[in-house]
């Protein structure tokens, strides 16, 4: 049975990366060996280092005044990382728009005078607040954001207009929609939504901010040491990053960012419109603040949401439970789901609605 | 053409577990699902995780009072982990036998009174000190030291007599001879040797030494953090736990840790056997403190040395090329390292040593 995988993280990769890196997976590129069980000092691995990277700075524009670092950690990592590492006048103001963004917060406060300046939590998180009428302090080191919110299904759409370095988590959107990096100080992002195996987090990092870690900063965490030994001063996370350097690939066939942007809005209109259309679905987002990658959504029973997850898996549709904040079920589809996989859930959703009325 | 990958780490892997992966690479277990994209809090995946946990229990016979962890920065990570840990009294003593060793402790200082009370650094780090000599600190927290020096090619073959927890890397030899945990109060290592592709640490550490970190310790590095969830507190390298899995499946269908020590012995001796009766090539390492895993030799030539490392490389014997500390040549001869692999590096240093003399 084809399995179409809705999971919010990791989840599913290109089948053409997947069917690459099965290929290739006992002798790549001739070596006789596995990308598993090479050396990361060696030649065979040093160029698919080089490729991933030069890739990601193609695909996403990103200019010779950043950095691309390859860490380990996830996304929890960075949340404790950026005060340490950006945190010099010791002052940092953050938007709290979901639950990563409100443990990127807390986690911040061991660090310094890190401050929550606006929030939507006064409606579960099913908006984004109106960036121009945040009031940010004086002598902030910078502001940061959840780019797109995973369990709760919104993202921004704009950027704060502000006098200090934006931050952005980006795990759950790069490389999904096209974005400016020169208006971001610092982007980080998991690798297991949108891009490779769970293991390798990308970080996007303007140079003038790459050396103020504090000293109690791990040597691991500090931008300054992978910068310095271009993500080679331990073993990197190789396999991910190769399999990173095939999705990259893939993405430039494909057209690039802007290409994907396109397929991205036209899946994620095809399933917003039918969800508005039901009598049995909503969603609960405010409409302009919407994901393109999550999709949250509900019927108005905590039964027939158990039904549907249990029969949409028994069909192939697999994943769909919502995350326990929110409830009911949760469509995830990033680059990599194809459009058959949305019209397939929409196909599912429409003969629940007939059989459940 | 055969291949045999002699390199430090990451390094081979056996050839029944990459086969395996391969295999299941697009459909794991009938879930229509890659590991490498399957959610982590999915049933599925949770088998493998829960396997992986079971079975290093079982093959290092880890007691009840220790937790074991899959964590993410590689040994690297837990230099500093370690410290931010475990100082409580805020005091512990370090041995330094190689590079790493020297890196822990070089990081710990950072966070305590960390002491180096003893170090081969006068030999080139060619031996082990005698630890019934070494004279430790009162209210020490720990001492740390590196089990097997993957770049000097020594190992420990006794443990220091002391009245407080000793904290191990075990990078380079965990599972390739029988340790008994309860001498440790914590052991580290990183998987890209013995175990697994790169991006996973396990950590086995004593319950009662789990719940001392120090504020300024970041969430993801305490291990109590990652203990209460399982090592699920945010995505684990799923891939890499899954490949960890397969490795120790494999060692216990040979027989487990005690029978897999048998091989490494009699790898070892055949090489250093041969080495110790040519002309050619020596070894410099004390006889005693020999390690199983990591095998130094030098011609008498640098000129020569790369000759064979040249050659060796286009005879299918890869990654012999020393560590620049050393210089010549090392043989990691790994768990995964087949008797003939090593059988077929004498055979061309029989040759090489005839040709060149």
């Amino acid at each position: 049975m084809k399995v179409y995988n809705f999971s919010a993280g990791p989840s599913m990769l290109p089948e053409e990366v997947k069917l690459s890196a099965q290929r290739d997976f006992l002798n790549y590129n001739g070596s006789g060996m596995s990308v598993t069980e090479m050396s990361h000092r060696s030649k065979v691995y040093d160029e698919i280092h080089q490729e991933a990277i030069a890739l990601l700075r193609e695909l996403m524009n990103i200019p010779d005044n950043y950095e691309v670092l390859f860490v380990q950690g996830g996304a929890s990592t960075q949340f404790e990382a950026v005060p340490l590492n950006l945190l010099v006048k010791g002052k940092a103001d953050y938007i709290v728009t979901g639950n990563f963004a409100g443990k990127a917060a807390k986690e911040a406060v061991k660090y310094g005078d890190c401050q929550v300046v606006a929030s939507s939590k006064d409606k579960n998180f099913t908006y984004i607040p109106d960036v121009d009428k945040i009031t940010f302090r004086d002598d902030i080191d910078y502001v940061h954001l959840t780019q797109n919110n995973t369990i709760f299904g919104t993202r921004y759409t704009k950027l704060p207009k502000v006098n200090a370095p934006i931050v952005a988590d980006m795990s759950s959107n790069i490389l999904s929609e096209v974005f400016d990096v020169n208006n971001y100080g610092l982007i980080y992002a998991g690798a297991q939504k949108n891009i490779a195996p769970a293991g390798v987090t990308i970080v996007i990092v303007r140079k003038d901010l790459l050396d103020n870690a504090m000293p109690i900063c791990p040597t691991m965490l500090k931008y300054k040491t992978q910068a310095d030994a271009n993500s080679l001063y331990n073993t990197p996370p190789c396999f991910s990053i190769y399999m990173a350097m095939l999705t990259f690939r893939w993405l430039k066939a494909l057209g690039g960012v802007k290409e994907i942007q396109k397929i991205n809005e036209y899946k994620a209109g095809l399933l917003y419109d039918f969800i508005d259309g039901s009598d049995l679905f909503t969603n609960p987002v405010n409409k302009a603040d919407r994901s393109l990658m999550n999709v949250p959504f509900v019927t108005g029973s905590d039964e027939l949401n158990a039904k549907f997850v249990k029969e949409a898996a028994a069909a192939g549709l697999v994943s769909l439970k919502g995350h326990k904040l929110v409830g009911g079920m949760r469509a995830s589809i990033y680059n990599a789901m194809p459009v058959e996989g949305v019209q397939a859930l929409i196909e599912f959703m429409k003969k629940f609605e007939l059989e459940n009325k």
